[in-house]
């Protein structure tokens, strides 16, 4: 057992707001504050350049791939940071199609999230030579695992419905054909219990934005297997990946470690403050983590269910085969979903019909279950969504 | 003429230190601090995942796009932020091979920055195809440009030796024997006058964190010619480039503008603090800019060479061939640049000999340069450098 959850108090939560959007955008961490100012005033301002350093900025990527790396069930040394997670994805993507160069499929999901095809089909055109990208349904992905397929790449928890793939499962199917894995770990990192070095993935990748607290627009991360970073292909061949950065050397050496893959200068501001983000994981135990997020979800649905006739259930029932968020679909979703908003209960809208619902165990408890219910019940069954200022779409939905 | 320069009352400068090393990482705007602790506690604290929309989030990078285009002599909407400069010089690498498919050479010289180098031999070994990458010397780098050439990538200002490239005349030789042009304006924003409508390059890439002083990991940028931004292939087709990222499109659909050029999550403080750091630029008219630029690095040369012989000028004695920075060539200069940083003057090193000094008009004076010059000549008359704690070496130099 770990320490017990929720630790509300390492968190800014504004008052009169539930939030069950963290798997979006995570809450702000009390600390993030402190460590900002830190790093702008004694280290920036005072240090100046020394700041590389005499504040460890230079080892900041790596330190924090170490603290992720248990997150995820990956030895130490095995996670690189920095960029951002379709920006991984490519890297990723491209050193998988090399390690298997007689294969042209580069198969996902139809459920994948939208830039983890896009990032594909853009390595597609620069590829040229035949390459193809398949995505049949997230339920049939497995059977469409054949000898063609160079990499599976798909994401382990559907951003959507909250779906969640068997890694250990589709890993075996992937390599029993010849093919390389890829997981994509972006609603599953901090949100359910991840072993890495058990499905023997690899590759996998994700952000620290979500579950991880780490803010708008924090690094990314990048897993790959540790029998692999000596020879893992980065295609993304900056600088910091380099093996002497420093010696500027005229041709790309590649460090003998992870850190290969990474690429230019870490934007150090969001890497301190997700490095006081993930003081909040010191001490929990994924399993707890997971026990009070099915806690969490399988109150939210009963509850909503039993009041809100109208939502149809988008995510599945069974909980062992769900993420940490819950979905509703609903054809005035978006209006639904501002009017909720504007009640204090903050989820999202995807289209064309979702309502998402985010659990996270870190801040929340089983009273802003029932609160959020009370609210969601209020808003359905007296349609005061039907507001017209709900109607108008706004740039992020 | 613009405002008057120097603007220190805007920047921190701690006492004691005469900073030459804005050319690496520019000095702590002071509206920083404040705007970060805004963007944290204001947006992210209580407005969460509403900050995309209700503090301007999502049209951050567009906004400062804008704000940078008009210092490099970009017209509004050619200025695309995010990543890092070396992804970015990948994006318009592979952009621009893809404008010439019949042509197999990058050419670049041999003073490029290493990155700039290195990520085209990761995008090299991608393509295949016979694709090769040419370092000439800086100063062949104009005649080597024959129609086997695909693009021709430079850097304006040598990083080492502060050595400036000719854009206009480049850029037409370039044209002339139908390649693509790349400009790297890492160290020419905020430094000298660019004028890349004038120019006619293709694109053009840059960083924000020295001359601009972004703060270290601050968003690169990348331009566009607006003719091209219809047509110019992303590469890097992530979800924030897509014409509708919210629509959740399967397939992906370049934006109609330079956005397509974005790739994923934006790193919303860096760019906040960038946006604060961009005020010090208000009014501010680069050729006074470029006039002080001179009048510093030329006191600094007569200063240095009348008072320390052993120092050999590295960059052009020519002010029209130079950038914002000085170099001084010499064997100890490792532990040389030690011993300045350690008596207050921050300069660095880059191997194998290089002392450089950066000259960044909005925080420094005349006063700075004699001041610098006096302990310069201390320490090179006195060999304070051969202090056995100057020997060791660390990770940054």
């Amino acid at each position: 057992m770990g320490i017990p959850l929720p630790r509300k108090d390492l968190f800014h939560l504004p008052d009169g707001v539930i939030y069950l959007d963290g798997n979006s955008l995570g809450a702000l961490p009390r600390a993030a504050q402190a460590r900002t100012a830190q790093v702008l005033q004694d280290e920036w301002g005072d240090l100046l350049i020394k700041a590389w350093n005499d504040a460890g900025w230079m080892a900041l990527p790596q330190k924090i791939g170490d603290r992720i790396a248990p997150l995820i069930g990956a030895p130490a040394g095995s996670v690189a940071m920095g960029d951002t997670l379709s920006i991984k994805v490519y890297q990723a993507l491209g050193a998988a199609v090399k390690m298997r160069p007689g294969r042209r499929v580069i198969l996902s999901d139809s459920g994948n999230f939208p830039s983890d095809l896009y990032m594909a089909q853009g390595l597609i055109d620069l590829l040229g030579q035949g390459y193809e990208l398949r995505t049949p349904a997230p339920e049939d992905a497995a059977q469409a695992i054949t000898d063609e397929v160079a990499v599976v790449m798909l994401t382990q928890v559907d951003y959507r419905t909250g779906r969640m793939h068997d890694m250990a499962a589709i890993t075996k199917r992937a390599h029993d054909a010849g093919a390389v894995m890829l997981w994509d770990l972006a609603h599953s990192a901090g949100a359910v219990p991840v072993d890495l070095t058990a499905c023997g993935a690899e590759f996998a990748v994700g952000c620290t934005y979500k579950y991880l607290n780490g803010g708008p627009g924090a690094p990314a991360f990048i897993y790959a297997r540790p029998d692999l970073i000596e020879s893992v292909d980065p295609v993304l061949s900056g600088w910091l990946g380099h093996a002497a950065p420093f010696a500027m050397e005229p041709g790309y050496r590649p460090a003998m470690s992870t850190e290969r893959l990474r690429v230019g200068t870490p934007s150090i501001v969001q890497f301190a403050i997700l490095d006081s983000a993930l003081d909040a994981w010191d001490g929990v135990d994924m399993a707890d983590l997971r026990a009070a997020s099915l806690t969490l979800s399988e109150l939210f649905i009963q509850q909503v269910e039993a009041r809100c006739p109208m939502l149809r259930l988008a995510s599945p029932r069974d909980p062992d085969l769900r993420g940490s968020q819950v979905s509703f679909a609903f054809e005035h979703g978006y209006p639904a979903m501002r009017a909720l908003i504007d009640r204090g209960v903050i989820g999202d809208f995807r289209a064309p019909d979702i309502m998402r619902f985010g659990f996270t165990p870190l801040y929340l408890d089983e009273a802003d279950i029932l609160a959020a219910a009370d609210i969601i019940a209020d808003v359905m069954t007296t349609q005061a969504w039907r507001a017209p200022k709900y109607q108008v779409r706004s740039a992020v939905t």
